[in-house]
């Protein structure tokens, strides 16, 4: 295996005394320092959730052998789950849009740019518009419509591409369509969706015309995995803005678009960072 | 009239060519000077909202003389609604609340401090418990206890505090009582009530519980005027603070208090300074 | 002229009595009427400024004849400055870059996405690493490259492809070279600048790095026009950003490019939509 | 030793593998159930900070036997600084102020609403203004006058009140003088100061007359432990508040007002509940 500098644990599961122990015993006993710990106990869940980093020099570490000695010597009798991934990993995602572009190429800047580890496969869409803007930066671009008849076989072409391409993150970029109940159960914990408004208030279409109806002072975007129940699929980030009575929906559209990729992208980045746990309908992000 | 040094001069009505000529025609002839002029045009409710303030030298202004006159001269042409009153103006007000303190405290302190341009002539509670923390500062308390035989009866005591002190204004400090339909038609654009949630979001009880279990990023509190129709009045202010999943419902409370004291703070000096029109069920702020 | 809806006429001069009367009251003559309107009456240095917008129906307006016929009735007699133009204009402009490309990109997109009214003329950089990814966007790329020697030829340069592409604004989007006096002179009140500190802090070189040793809970960034004396210019928007112990000046300088994107965008947003007044050495800003 | 439900241990010193390991396996052998975690190891300074707490059940723990036995397993070895403390421990602290009170209103009601931590021992001024209000709350007001002359004797009352009522902080809640370089060292990372400014912004006097003056669209506040050298002490939390340009030097003290309580507040917060660490001329802030 190619040697990297750092590498991240990732373990859950039922809280018990020791954990922390176990687990920075063993990588003491290795010769490895930890560079990061972050760790919450859920006291209502009594679940455990733990993020580690760690660093080693003048070693080649063999993932394989470490997966099998880590798993027998720490995490196997406490019963926890556990991930093991080099930081600095390029996550391969797929991206799903319709018409509004600029959560997308927020997204593609980023990864450009390089403040995003991951590689677009592929973007998908259910409209030809933005074919030509995806294809100029090297990016496969899929037009699949959707209708009431095909949206099974559609969803089946989404996961055929995913698995294909091997990736291990879906963005829904302002996809304006749902998914499928087996869709997004395929998808679970894999699938980050951009909501236009700040849950729980606005679920629902026209988030933004329903905001200046109610005359909010503020709107919000919320970005959180997909599941079956639309508009409340658990948290990972949330953001708000100022708004005023001179704004109509049109004007708060316009604004939210800004705080709308802002958080996508947060939320992105945090999920490709490891800093995300699904803790039932919650998540906890080590920020 | 004592000599004051700005007055403020407060319109709305049907949106129509020439308000803004023709007020600030009037203002010019009689040689007062500008020094500040908000307007806006609803292009929904067609409706216009202006907010100006102006100053003046050498003269002693009779404020009755100047009603006369200015109605005749530019209002009752345009049918316009209006008022005026000295900037500096000390505006009477009754606070309520029930067991927290944090708004009330935070008020209190505004006032001392000449923050807010308010005198407190009487807090009513239907709790005895800060009756004397209240006194300490040589204001009169109320103890009003509620049932559901005598609320018809409190709400009168209510009416009837705020008539003989003169109160131009109701402030609900977290008072956790449901007024009546009557009552609150009887305050309409005079009580601002702060709700312990970020507007449409968590509406009805402990709704930092109900953020804990849908997992926010974000809570908030909403400062709005009161309707008959419970956490639909119009909105004034809000604001809203980050917060993780470490921290549990008594946490999200303990950080509430903090932004429901600051947004209804302001909500009332944004009133106090005479910046806020209703318009329907939303509210025009000149901030 | 082709018809417009909305103009917007941006005035300032010394303040007296009767601007606004006279102003409003021949908008008013002429059946237009008044959308927006701000003003601003700065007392230390005795200065009016106005901005406002009109919109006019079933009329065609001749703006050579307005502006005759406005300046004859009204600044002409009360010696004010004034400009008048079509609410929805695309500005021409030229925008610097040296390496770093995170606040061009956030400006192109912009544009391209109609957030900005605005067509960029063309990119100048003293390097050619951005040649090709500008040339994408079909924008004229011209690499000017300085050395202590051809600094004021290419300061010509400069100014000529500002003229004869008949641009009105310059955004200097991380361009690292300083500008001669002179050349800051002609571009006075039209060239507006990204910071990336939050100024008066961290003036000079690597303010990253300054804010990194000085261990503060925040960094920032400041859009302002420039002027000859460095880090002085006119401040027209700043933003800041959370940042902790944990955050190396590489991890500063990351989250720094955010917020000077949406910075400086937000500036250019701004005196693009005719709301910024140079003030002497600060700005007015009816935002 | 009373029962507590919770300890805080808090430990710094050179950075060095097994850190983590050594600390938690002691608490595990020892049956303690560690319930949050933070570290940071400073690669710059080569340092090592944790903080870390612990509940324990059906068990009474000595402290003194704790203390013992925890240096002689762990810290010793390692040659680490630690301190152990209660979670819910009260805090006796002493509060400065001059002639603004909004800080100390702040810290009080806080403290009465047992949102800190804290007892406050004595309130000491340079001015007598404050007697009345400080004593209405049972707290010892001192009224120690400074000249150039009395200044040493001044301060040598200061830390014998400090000393007799065992205060472990000193709060300089907008108390206008500067203290000697010997008093400064006597309170090394036990005196917090807020600073009317967005430091290093505007250092030196008046700020906010600094800040109009170079027209900033942001004002801020600073908390900080106190050093000999004014001005740069470690900061601990950082604050800001958008204004314009219709703001006079007034209207920012007052907006700065706001800030200031708020950010030393939280400060104090942060450092009665362990999470704050000098590192040198920074602070490590676990929040």
């Amino acid at each position: 295996m190619k040697k990297t500098d750092r590498l991240i644990i990732y373990i859950s599961g039922k809280d018990q005394k020791g954990i922390v122990a176990s687990v920075s015993d063993y990588l003491y006993r290795r010769s490895f320092n930890i560079t990061e710990l972050d760790q919450f106990n859920d006291p209502f869940s009594e679940s455990f959730f733990m993020r580690l980093e760690f660093s080693y020099e003048n070693t080649v570490l063999d993932i394989e052998e470490f997966n099998i000695s880590f798993s027998k010597e720490v995490t196997n009798k406490l019963n926890l789950n556990w991930e093991i991934k080099p930081s600095q990993n390029i996550t391969p995602i797929i991206i799903m849009v319709s018409l509004a572009d600029h959560c997308l190429n927020d997204l593609i800047y980023r990864i450009k740019s390089k403040e995003l580890n991951a590689e677009v496969k592929a973007v998908i869409s259910n409209h030809e518009t933005l074919k030509q803007s995806v294809e100029l930066h090297n990016i496969p671009f899929y037009y699949l419509p959707v209708t009431d008849l095909n949206r099974q076989q559609q969803e089946k072409e989404l996961i055929e591409i995913y698995k294909k391409s091997k990736s291990e993150l879906l963005v829904l970029a302002r996809y304006m369509q749902v998914l499928s109940e087996e869709t997004t159960k395929f998808f679970k914990g894999k699938a980050i969706n951009i909501h236009h408004s700040f849950l729980p208030g606005f679920k629902g279409g026209k988030p933004y015309h329903q905001a200046y109806r109610r005359g909010v002072k503020m709107i919000g975007a919320t970005a959180h995995y997909i599941t079956s129940d639309l508009d409340e699929g658990p948290i990972i980030d949330q953001e708000v803005i100022k708004v005023n009575h001179s704004m109509n929906p049109e004007k708060l559209i316009f604004m939210g678009k800004y705080i709308e990729s802002l958080v996508l992208t947060r939320a992105v980045r945090l999920h490709l960072d490891q800093r995300v746990f699904l803790n039932d309908a919650r998540t906890v992000v080590f920020d």
